[in-house]
């Protein structure tokens, strides 16, 4: 590089530098967010099938359940899954024929179904969702108060660009 | 709850409260992590095959290999893909046929064979390698470059953490 460059030609020179940087440190993000990510799963996984014999599908099935009361048709149990991979039919069945959960008909319109946890599968995942918080209590055991709600909102906002770059996609 | 409880029992029930709060809000990071890490890795996924006509595995064997310029052994790259669930030796068998790498003798070890990145697979692998890091670049582009080396602190002191909890269970 030669030392005899305009003060306009370092400065270009430092702003390329300056985004080449940014560039660097924006993948090392990711590539701890990836790293931290799949161990915790890999984790929880374990631990699920250990302690409860199940998975991580059914589990993220039966948390969207027990967050809608009303229940959910399978397409927007479709939705929930798209993300863990799951297939929804198949994980709907087993959990019908372990009696977590019910497909019952929407009144007024006769082909409709929808799924509902029943008494057991309620108790069942409270007991699931409570052993899950504990688990990642323990694995996130590092992360303080103050320093968790920092990652929130940081976390948050990389979350709500993504989901509105996705939202500008479609 | 009593109003004349004892500056002890508030103490106590404060902690207790602190000690709950602290558990939610690690769960919430925990939640974010997920959600930013799939809806990354989606987004890569889906640029990869689009853009590359190559899968994430196939980007992680290459990645590894090209780290590694003498090569890797198959249970050396398995350990590469044990997190991406990848099937080592289909996909081996792939870059092989595409000419990205090749199988190589070890010498002064008959039967054991290394695998390494081909002249053809080195410059393959560049070009996805700089279309990845622009990608993340630009998911990522919320994030300055402060707020990076914060997280990279944040995320790296967690992933250690697992580390060791890891190696302490082995």
């Amino acid at each position: 590089m030669s030392t005899a460059s305009s003060p306009s030609e370092r400065r270009l020179s430092t702003g390329l530098n300056a985004t080449a940087a940014a560039s660097k440190a924006r993948l090392r993000v990711w590539l701890r967010i990836l790293k931290v990510s799949r161990m915790i799963e890999r984790e929880l996984r374990e631990r699920l099938r250990m302690g409860f014999d199940t998975t991580l599908p059914r589990f993220d099935v039966m948390a969207a359940l027990y967050r809608a009361e009303e229940g959910l048709n399978m397409s927007e149990l479709s939705g929930v899954l798209r993300v863990s991979n799951g297939n929804v039919t198949g994980i709907v069945d087993r959990l019908v024929v372990d009696g977590l959960i019910v497909r019952v008909p929407v009144e007024g319109d006769r082909r409709a179904m929808i799924v509902q946890l029943t008494k057991k599968g309620r108790a069942h995942f409270s007991e699931l969702a409570e052993a899950h918080e504990s688990w990642v209590n323990e694995l996130l055991r590092s992360v303080d108060a103050s320093e968790a709600e920092k990652l929130i909102g940081q976390l948050g906002a990389i979350g709500s660009r993504l989901d509105r770059l996705k939202a500008a996609e479609e």
